[in-house]
């Protein structure tokens, strides 16, 4: 159901072979080409000329170990399988203080993750810079040559144009109107997809975290500044000018303290994006010591705030809470006791599963989603 | 392109039958035979088969009237228009103050409105009793026998679930967990479409209103009791549970007073719902009082509060706001100033331009929706 009408055989070609593909990298075990007939209806010379295009291209190679019964005939038929080693894609987290990146094979398989610390006032070309030595080391270290990457994703804080340009960023100096994508591009050669980082995050952990199967979903990334990325029906909600999620100033709205405020112990304000100092604040806290847990209080509760108008906007099947918080002890039972109260119908809600690796991890399946477009995709169907 | 390959000829047929339909009812004027066959593709005695099921249909009549050059040949060609009058829609607005409706045609022309008066302590049988009233005059007044409805659209306060019932709804007396559509399917006998009203009002605001052309629009009915409407890329969002927009809460997240304190401008809270105490409030400060005057500033500070979290959480392209706010002067200059300052990437702001009649127009809408969808739908088109 649902071809295309039309006469256009090669678009029909590549509709079939994309079919076939599909088939090869689902199958749990190498399949003969009369598997490949019969569960994708097409004829078998058809399915013959497509495998050994696949194969052509690298996409498909004959199985070694011969599967099943090999002597019912003379000679076992020949069985395919996708050849996820013919492409690499990297997903990248650039953020204030890391660069961490992920490499995956083509079926999404990791064969590997490195990272290079930062600091917050790292410059946008030294910061370029440990992306190329972070992902350098890892295509080096996993034996991946850089002409085999088919997509390279990135998540970053901002807010990013499609065209994979920084609009703005008050996180990384030097970042706002940095065209990233078009540097990345060039230097990986391959298509470059950037995203916003709490946008990354919400989509890694559907994919491989505790937001499994639910399509409505709103991740909050807690830190002295907070963003936010949310599923509607299953896809990214991105805003009209990509700015969906961009709680940072939740905060001043009710002319209440900054967090850097919130947390601190001694009246003096926290730097910005001292993530060291508000370690220790966490870690005082736990401790018992009195000052930090009063500022940690402070602190869940100005979260609580950004979750609730997050939920009361769009009324999502489940919160997941990442960042900083996912670390908190006891962030989870003020944040379900403040939402029973206050939305009329509260969410689940639920700590990251991925924890540091939910940037990185987005950005590999968004660039993922792109290769497996561009590879397995069918029209109409 | 696009249409389906099958080999169900009465599938074909209704498919065919809506091309046509929407065909005439696009039309300035009245079309032949010739003129429909050649915009659709369809030959000319499949045209012919078509318009003659649609007028014994009664929705398509013979155009009394001859159009353009009659003369060329002995007898001009029959011409075929699109019977608007063959069907008729309600939109109603079920409020706590008023039962308001309006009466249109298929084409969605408005031929007349009527309303009731209601108080916020109206219980839920009175209140469906004037439902009743309301519409039954409004279709007498209007000589439009109920026998031609062809859907009702109802906009209501608070949580309403798929099937037309009332989740939860904090404003009517009785309200929560009313079976709302079926009780008036019942009465009506046809397809009754039952939504939020602040989803209602966004609905109708991008079909009749300020944000015709919009695609992604948040909508604040500012009032004791605010609730906002979203259209994410041209859709309604209702969030998973129906509940996206329900920010009466968000006062309370920064734990400041309730919207009544906020008015108040003698020490005692006003009486939630009582919108003739806050109309007189807003006519003493338009007058000169100090003391309305300051309560109403705080007023709209907290209106500005919620649209910022509204903003931050779903970067619209624009913001209507409607409701009381809609009658205040001087809104749009401090909600403006106050996105810019908290918004990375601050929206269009504009008041609603339907001002009391837009859940009620939303509501028809959303009736015309449905009836389009089974006139005209096309499947893959």
């Amino acid at each position: 159901m649902g071809r295309l009408i039309g006469g256009d055989p090669s678009l029909l070609r590549r509709i079939n072979a994309a079919v076939v593909l599909r088939e090869l990298r689902g199958a749990r075990e190498p399949l003969t080409l009369s598997d490949l007939a019969r569960s994708t209806g097409l004829s078998r010379p058809t399915v013959e000329g497509i495998v050994e295009g696949l194969v052509d291209a690298g996409l498909a190679a004959e199985s070694a170990g011969a599967v099943g019964d090999t002597r019912r005939q003379g000679r076992p038929a020949r069985r395919y399988r996708f050849r996820a080693e013919a492409g690499h894609l990297l997903g990248v987290e650039v953020g204030p203080h890391r660069v961490s990146a992920v490499l995956s094979d083509l079926a999404g398989r990791r064969l590997g993750t490195a990272d290079r610390a930062a600091s917050e006032h790292t410059g946008a070309e030294e910061r370029l810079e440990l992306v190329g030595e972070t992902t350098g080391e890892l295509l080096d270290r996993s034996e991946v040559a850089r002409s085999t990457l088919r997509a390279v994703g990135v998540g970053t804080p901002g807010i990013v144009r499609d065209d994979g340009s920084v609009r703005l960023c008050t996180a990384l100096p030097g970042w706002t109107g940095l065209p990233l994508g078009e540097r990345l591009r060039r230097r990986f050669r391959c298509p470059v997809l950037v995203e916003n980082d709490a946008n990354s995050a919400v989509v890694a952990e559907r994919w491989q975290g505790v937001a499994a199967g639910c399509d409505d979903v709103v991740m909050v990334l807690a830190g002295l500044s907070p963003g936010a990325g949310s599923l509607i029906g299953g896809r990214l909600h991105r805003g009209f000018g990509g700015a969906a999620g961009e709680i940072g100033a939740l905060h001043l709205l009710g002319r209440e303290a900054f967090p850097e405020r919130l947390l601190s112990t001694t009246g003096e304000p926290l730097h910005p994006l001292d993530e060291a100092a508000v370690a220790e604040v966490f870690a005082l806290a736990r401790a018992g010591d009195d000052l930090a847990g009063k500022a940690m209080e402070r602190f869940i509760q100005r979260l609580v705030h950004d979750v609730a108008a997050l939920v009361l906007a769009l009324d999502p099947e489940l919160v997941v809470v990442g960042g900083w918080a996912a670390g908190l002890d006891g962030v989870l039972g003020p944040l379900r006791e403040e939402l029973a109260r206050y939305c009329l119908r509260p969410p689940r809600v639920a700590l990251s599963m991925l924890g540091d690796a939910a940037v990185a991890t987005g950005a590999l399946r968004l660039a993922l989603d792109h290769v497996e477009e561009q590879l397995f995709r069918v029209e109409g169907r």
